[in-house]
């Protein structure tokens, strides 16, 4: 017989009172006063009144690059994103710990938040081949317990300043990985026509859509925005390409941005962002205005890049309140929207969360309500993953570590 | 005969072995090996080589306004700080929880952060009179157990707008209020000179000093800020003058901003930041080396003015590190000193921390760096006050709640 759980005592977003009944991994019911008569439950749990939620979703992590589980390594300043990347490759040699472990590491501290799907970029370059993707390939089998994980082939060195990184792009999308990446046509490869020729050509040999790193700032950034756009559209993959960071939409005129806004409308480009606290940003109402949508992720976790970050979304959600000075309900809500139905949207996420018949991976927390879900951010959440508890006020249960 | 306690194991931020002998509320002593040989002690602790830290310092809190223990409340927008200035007062027509009661529970909050001292502005107003005051005054005695409190008598509805505040503010003084506070000499009361004599000539008469609000931006900021430091050389004020949030001074232009930052130097003026996300920011590094202290307060913390805000001082040196894109250990540490000894030394506190004869308060926390302390800001801290385990985890234990 399939193991029966009752979730009982949770309230709505909107306050009303429900039970779950979840049989094996999936929700088998969710409504009002059905814990009562239920008798067959092999165990209970208690929602105290708690909130359910939707599991969060990062748009955008790297699993192969997190140093997390070695000692504390400092930051190594890089004067130039060129230098960063070669001072990142010096480092990575130099690591004794397996992706595997230290990824593996990642997912559960972020699981233990409550994040249960993420989006990973994985470095492919000629000197690390697809051993990165490999390893990152293993962890969506060890660790499904736990999360669910997408794959960007990611071309952290560039594509042209990398002779043959295309092949291997290539090679990773064969190899299952499931979107292929890009990184500042214009800044790292000096050459916005032949970088986006090159990914958008492996996008479309595979069929399958691209997410793309651009920091380049200002107008070049817009216009490359725009390019991005119109080969999208030309391809016919609106709905699967997304940028990510995309700062100069946060330094553009009305003009310039209304323009572009409305290119990434019209070839359904979504827009990723971690509200950066030392650059400008995507403005989300304005994206979301002219009919883009946008999504948060955390990107680098104690990494080569950034000592900082921990994965938790709640608090993601948080920084976009900072930064977008979001205070209002309404205004909350928007931002929880950023890091749980966008993104779970963006990664083409099918089954709607919380309904019967889907799978039971959410997460109750004390708030009676989204607002103050990301206004107080409260750790003790918990989490559930396929219909089993897995984590307790942001700790992993031991049986799950 | 006094209670003695040993914390034995903990490491020091430059991660030496460290013992104390603490007898009453004081170290009596601190160093390597020194637990070995003690027997007489009444209890021991196991650091297990956690970090010993100094406690947090809160700059900048508003212990009146907050309204922690009340169910949440959404937030009123306001198109203006005269809006919110008086939708802030309606609101508090409205509470029936005293200040002393929801200022309780925040103090309770922020010291099992390991918050152990705080500046704390005060509203005085014409509808108020003293009334908060007293309150938060009689917070320093039901609660000088968990937490020390500096207060300043804060005009928020402004002074010449207000008639009748500035005699308050000098009564407020009279009752026991530490500094003088200021609002916006140019944006709320219109009038710099008759802003800036009035409470200047209270905290002469009284012999105090001041903390002023200035959230005015661009060059009329940075106009205020010179006239502040004017007045501060001329009656002799120097080091006993701070200014909140002073925004301007990320706005200025190399030559506005030196020259501002020299006056500010010349009158030993403290700028203090919450490192905000949606507005420019003091430039920390450019201000410290114009020898300009700067320090970190938390604001508001779930009030009229903002939903959001926790208090956690650690978590507030890396939300710096985000806005001022700090990344190499030395700038962690530096982010570190905003919220310890900068505002230790602002608030005049005398005790060194850490040593035989001081207070025995203090955190320790799982890092082995300073570094690693900002970027993990960690929850599993060991707070002690008085020579007491007042926190754990987060949470305050259950005698001291």
């Amino acid at each position: 017989m399939t193991a029966r759980l009752i979730v009982e005592n949770a309230r709505t977003t909107e306050g009303l009172a429900v039970d779950l009944i979840i049989e094996g991994d999936r929700i088998a019911a969710i409504g009002s006063g059905i814990a009562i008569g239920a008798t067959d439950e092999q165990s209970r749990f208690d929602a105290a009144g708690g909130m359910l939620c939707p599991p969060f979703v990062d748009g955008h992590v790297h699993l192969d690059k997190t140093l997390i589980g070695l000692p504390f390594i400092p930051h190594i300043p890089g004067n130039s994103v060129a230098a960063r990347i070669e001072a990142e490759k010096t480092l990575r040699r130099s690591l004794t710990m397996p992706v595997q472990e230290r990824g593996g590491r990642l997912i559960e501290q972020i699981a233990a938040y409550g994040t249960l799907a993420v989006r990973s970029h994985v470095d492919i370059d000629t000197e690390i081949g697809l051993r990165g993707l490999e390893a990152v390939l293993s962890l969506k089998q060890s660790h499904g317990h736990l999360i669910d994980i997408e794959t960007v082939a990611f071309p952290q060195s560039g594509v042209l300043r990398d002779p043959g990184t295309a092949d291997l792009l290539d090679a990773a999308i064969a190899a299952g990985a499931d979107l292929v990446g890009g990184l500042d046509p214009a800044g790292i490869d000096d050459d916005v026509t032949g970088h986006l020729d090159a990914i958008f050509a492996v996008a479309q040999r595979h069929g399958v859509g691209l997410d793309i790193h651009l920091h380049d700032g200002g107008s070049l950034g817009a216009f490359e925005l725009r390019q991005i756009a119109g080969r999208t559209v030309a391809l016919g993959l609106q709905g699967k390409v997304a940028v990510s960071h995309a700062f100069c939409l946060g330094e553009l005129d009305e003009a310039d941005f209304g323009r572009t806004a409305a290119a990434l409308a019209e070839a359904g480009i979504s827009i990723m962002t971690t509200a950066p606290g030392s650059v400008a940003m995507p403005p989300v109402k304005r994206l979301q205005a002219a009919g883009v949508r946008v999504f948060c992720g955390s990107d680098n976790i104690r990494d080569a890049w950034s000592p900082h970050g921990n994965g938790d979304m709640l608090e993601r959600a948080g920084i976009v309140c900072d930064r977008q000075d979001f205070r209002a309900d309404e205004d909350l809500a928007l931002a929880y929207g950023l890091v749980t139905e966008v993104p779970a949207a963006v990664l083409g996420r099918r089954d709607p969360p919380l309904e019967a018949g889907s799978p039971a991976d959410f997460v109750i927390l004390p708030a009676r309500s989204v607002a103050e879900a990301v206004a107080g951010r409260p750790l003790d959440r918990a989490v559930f993953r396929g219909g089993r508890l897995v984590a307790e006020s942001g700790k992993l249960l031991e049986a799950f570590g």
